[in-house]
């Protein structure tokens, strides 16, 4: 096992506290220092044990780190970086947390010029519903996927150093390139929350919008439950990956479109079909997501 | 509290068994009969006490017979109902579980003819994942909506004997017209239905169907349980209620026509603005839920 000596987390929060909560349990970390714009809840996950140190100066911050982890909103990456940059050493690797990668390797491309090889992109594909210092568990990411898309400018070290770490926090490490990654998070993960903060934005704008909240059941309630989220997070997602949701939206409005039609002809036969297909495809997703989880468990234990 | 000397239910799986158990629980029914397609089905009811016997004539079971609940898919209605007929007292009232109800009255209407009075629409809001009579509990029902849709032919007492009967089950009593009942249920049930459906079946076509599953999360997960359901009772409730379903599908893709155009106009603001407004109605209603539950709670202790 690898050791680092020193890492550097912006945003303690859920992703980067469960992170240092992580490798802190694991034993895989000497030095855990803390930087974020809220001093308060810095303050709190020092209190937690998450963090050692508040950083305050970037300088002494970034002096020996292995390892800088950004778990920021995505449209802060480059200001952070743009900060980072001239106390950055040769031998830091900085890694990211976003949930799109296209636009932050372009932010990280701007803000780093010459040291851009030293960011390895990562998409941890874990969360709660909560969020702040004190939702951060160190067995928040066991069994859950780290996708990483290493760029052709990235030395493999860097690469391996970034997977080890997740690794260490029970993660199981994929990679994709960053076009792969950003057109399938447009369609398993930005469409259905845009799809759900659609729905509910329907519903509440008509005029009898009350009426019908009150017979929204459980179905209802599992279906938006992902419009519940930071509308600032996906303001920023949506405008991150434009291009593949646009994609991805243009297909789904085509779908209904189908559907509409199939409906206006009372086609029950197809519309059946239809169904089933879908009821089919996720019953086998689900079946393989247990026995993926089952089998990571196994593996951590 | 009223004792019901017999009631016959259509159908003991999760609706009817839960029914019977609640009103046994209650102490609120002497006999109850089952009756149903599968044989199985009904003999797993009766040992699991749901039921006393198992209705083998049709004069015999409804012979004095005060209730009688049809728990069966909407589109069995009318046979359901032509079969009954002939054999229907003048003091029994007949009510169904059906998730639409123009089509179910209708359908009633058409079966019953001089004694369609005799029958009194009704909906329980509630629901698991699971079905047949295994499924069955007694606090099914327990703080749960029962939308009754009454007839102007509806006795006032007949109406009053449904009623009481859910009431009996833990159930709070509302009541909309049948058009209103059709088009709320179209906005907060059906049409997120299809739209689950339809996201589905959208990414299990795709020629990389495989890799977008592989990285479908919790969120994917509950915005799509409802896709889970029975594609028969779907089809089947999109025939039944399809002015409904259109003009609510019309009314999402209009909303989506919308995000689009501000999603390629790249207006962050206005995105923002949708999204909080959608978050916000749902907190909201969210809170209401809860409260709304924990009340009807403290009136069952």
């Amino acid at each position: 096992m690898i050791v680092l000596n020193k890492i550097v987390i912006f945003g303690t929060g859920l992703i980067g506290g469960s992170f240092a909560a992580a490798l802190r349990k694991a034993g895989a970390v000497r030095q855990i220092v803390g930087i974020g714009r809220t001093a308060a809840s810095l303050q709190r996950a020092k209190e937690l044990g998450l963090i050692d140190t508040i950083g305050t100066s970037m300088e002494e911050a970034l002096h020996d780190a292995d390892l800088v982890l950004l778990s920021v909103p995505v449209a802060q990456t480059e200001s952070v970086l743009v900060a980072i940059k001239p106390w950055l050493q040769p031998q830091t690797v900085v890694t990211d947390a976003g949930s799109i990668k296209g636009e932050v390797v372009a932010a990280a491309e701007r803000a780093l010029g010459e040291k851009f090889a030293q960011f390895v992109p990562g998409h941890p594909i874990a969360g709660r519903e909560l969020t702040g210092p004190d939702a951060a568990v160190a067995d928040l990411y066991v069994g859950k996927k780290v996708v990483l898309t290493p760029l052709p400018q990235n030395a493999a070290a860097s690469v391996a150093r970034v997977a080890d770490a997740w690794q260490q926090c029970g993660a199981v490490i994929h990679r994709l390139t960053v076009e792969q990654h950003d057109a399938v998070f447009a369609a398993v993960s930005h469409l259905p929350h845009l799809l759900a903060y659609a729905l509910v934005d329907d519903i509440a704008s008509k005029p009898h919008a009350d009426l019908l909240f009150q017979y929204a059941a459980s179905g209802f309630r599992d279906f938006t439950r992902i419009a519940g989220s930071s509308p600032e997070m996906w303001r920023d997602i949506s405008l991150a990956n434009q291009p593949a949701i646009l994609n991805e939206l243009d297909a789904y409005i085509a779908q209904l479109a189908r559907f509409r039609a199939l409906l206006a002809q009372r086609d029950g036969d197809a519309m059946q079909t239809m169904f089933s297909r879908a009821q089919q495809a996720r019953s086998e997703w689900l079946r393989s997501l247990e026995e993926a989880e089952a089998q990571s468990q196994d593996r951590k234990q």
